[in-house]
């Protein structure tokens, strides 16, 4: 057996900045201003004001900001709140290989560390890469046994790539890392059980925090197995049922996995992205009215009807559930995201007229990623568009200026034009920033 | 399938004090008081070194005392430290049903509450019994295949207990209960790869802080599954590997479990404990020198050289696993407590010299909690003792003096004599004390 966990410490402690090239940096500034949108966006919903009016009275030192709001916490209780927050609208990044939500955990216990132990922008992106590497590399060898046995993998392999980024932010050396993965993998907690309540984001959060937690103790000398990952009753025996780890050495930083990372342009499932992408694109090259509108006829992968078929929705949150909203809410605004999906636009009069005139149809022939959408009007006209490859879709990134947009729409309502210039434009140029923790400053309520 | 989430939680919201009877209100005042005493014992460890060391910069408010020590947290802190110290000597109480610790997780939340939300002494002690009811049955439905998939069920269902006391000092309905259990148990961990480091008691601090975390939100109206312990995907089915809980609802206050619970005379593994009581029964029936001594015939059960076989320790823990040297040090010091495991007293010439004079055998007729000391003199004198059932077994619990010896023992270097009477004095009267927070105050350190 191989001696993963410190073979895992062993590279985190010995990589340097200069080990990432443009393209990582990038797109870990991508997926970070990707995370400062969903955790600003979802600042305000019941789910944060509930966790934070939960923890707010044990709060230490204001160390770290809430995103979104203008509440300070310890850096612990930061980590918290704000991973969940990136995850209360499920609009945060997917690795596709292992259903892993990968900037949360990490990003959300990195952010808050900074209050208590500032860093540069260079050091900080370097952990942020080298969190989601290990956690990425395990969530992939144990994915295909760990998810369907019932854990949330955000959850349960998040801690441990939030305690790698902390713990290499700290700068511990490989025997102390070996500490923090071990305090951070008995940690790992997270049941699928909990998906449709706030305990789905509360994982994140938790993740966040543990794995934050875990590396302080292991700073301070607190001891974990040697063998907590890969030995007899450790993680991947316990939680991964059984999996081997013995890939993982050899796959990190081979092609670092945030390359693969894939971000949702829309606030609802992957599978419905296809379809709001087609009548994006029909919406935007005719310019028909909702009244001329006859029929929406849609291609979709059989999937499709089989999860979001639910033809009258009543809320948002069944509207996210419904490719018959997904389509007339995209032809009639243009646009999927979390307002699309609120309870008032569902039960707008308009959208709900033109979701009745939406004709899915199942076809064997479309790709998961592809659909096909044709609106004919009463005069017949057709209006028709082809979607190869849904936005956001590993053939089919989103471009930066749709991960910028994405982060205003989320961000307005909280911080000023100013702040989202200032906090995109750092997320751009990360390894520039003297002190990261200038990301923080941007990123609280202005508004 | 029962709704048995439900079920837990209307029977721990319909309960009052009056449920309770005098000898169960005796049986948590013995717990509690064995709690105080391993978790003042073990404050100035290492690992609580460490542990306090890694989250005082981030400690809120000086809600609630770290026991043994001046220092104060806010009460999350708090829960994490004392929950974790309770367990470092691994002398803490022991449910033989199921291996579960049951004290610890509960008792550390509920004290640690008290320093943000006061209660009386009635309803600390209900709450206290309905936490290790709901933890222990839960526990105990799971443990064939829970324990031996690799998880420390102490730290798995110590959330979960945490968590019902804790609601139920906070006053939750049945449908807030359901959140909190709900909270708790997506938050459950604790792998057995962890055995034999800091982050095994570590498990215990943890289980206790979450479970109160679970309890505050809910309070504040976080949700969770209504199906998080028995529900596709819940608890059960994925840390219990499908266990059924459907039995649980019904076992609930029918025989309390904490009527069934055990404490540990001595600071080393059950199998030791016949031994050492045969040998102190000797050594106080005789008056001999050590230096008299030929030899030291012992008949334990097999299982006692599987596990304790070590013939020349060199350090406290390998102490822990020799039978020569429990046998040796009983002889000599007439005890078994963590100073008869220390690093000096292992290496001590005298100790080591009886050491090897120690004869063990083991005999199949010997039941486990049975054993045969018989001491010879060099001139042929022979001093015997029979251990029907060692103390602290469940046909041979330790009695109220014995818990109260062992107490005063962990806690007489941290604790005056007069901190000490009043707090084993009012663990025997809980339900008579008008603020459960007079508990906190004895704990502190005053030496």
């Amino acid at each position: 057996m191989r001696m993963v966990t410190q073979e895992i410490a062993q590279y985190v402690a010995s990589q340097n900045p200069g080990c990432l090239t443009a393209d990582v940096r990038h797109e870990a500034g991508r997926a970070l201003l990707n995370f400062f949108g969903c955790a600003i966006g979802a600042s305000r919903h019941a789910t944060i004001e509930a966790a934070l009016a939960a923890v707010k009275p044990f709060a230490g030192a204001a160390q770290s900001p809430v995103f979104g709001r203008r509440d300070r916490l310890d850096a612990l209780n930061a980590a918290m709140v704000n991973g969940t927050s990136s995850h209360v609208f499920d609009f945060d990044d997917t690795l596709l290989s292992c259903s892993l939500h990968p900037s949360g955990p990490v990003a959300a216990a990195q952010l808050a560390l900074l209050g208590h132990r500032p860093a540069s922008g260079a050091d900080f992106v370097l952990a942020f890469v080298l969190g989601v590497e290990v956690e990425a590399r395990i969530a992939e060898a144990i994915h295909a046994r760990h998810f369907p046995a019932g854990w949330h993998t955000t959850g349960t392999v998040g801690v441990i790539g939030a305690a790698v980024a902390c713990g290499r932010m700290l700068g511990l050396d490989a025997a102390r890392l070996v500490n923090a993965i071990a305090i951070a993998s008995t940690q790992a907690s997270g049941i699928r059980a909990a998906f449709g309540s706030m305990c789905k984001p509360f994982h994140v959060g938790h993740a966040a925090q543990s794995g934050l937690t875990a590396a302080l103790m292991a700073e301070r000398g607190f001891t974990g197995s040697p063998q907590a990952l890969q030995g007899p009753r450790g993680f991947a025996e316990v939680l991964g049922l059984g999996s081997s780890l013995d890939a993982v050495p050899d796959q990190l930083g081979n092609g670092f996995a945030l390359m693969s990372n894939s971000s949702k342009p829309y606030a609802c499932g992957l599978v419905l992205h296809p379809v709001i992408d087609g009548c994006i694109a029909v919406r935007e090259a005719s310019r028909f009215l909702p009244s001329q509108v006859e029929r929406v006829d849609i291609q979709v992968d059989p999937s499709v009807l089989d999860l979001t078929g639910k033809e009258d929705p009543r809320t948002g949150l069944e509207g996210k559930f419904s490719v018959y909203h997904a389509a007339a809410v995209a032809l009639l605004r243009g646009d999927g995201n979390e307002d699309e999906f609120s309870d008032a636009i569902v039960r707008d009069s308009t959208v709900a007229s033109l979701r009745k005139r939406v004709v899915p149809v199942a076809s064997p022939e479309i790709a998961k990623d592809a659909a096909v959408v044709r609106v004919t009007l009463k005069d017949g006209t057709v209006h028709a568009h082809t979607v190869f490859h849904a936005t956001g879709s590993i053939d089919f990134p989103m471009s930066d200026a749709q991960i910028v947009r994405k982060f205003r729409k989320l961000s307005g309502s909280a911080l000023s034009e100013a702040a989202m210039d200032r906090l995109a434009l750092k997320c751009c140029s990360l390894e520039t920033l003297p002190q990261a923790g200038a990301l923080n400053d941007d990123a609280m309520a202005d508004l």
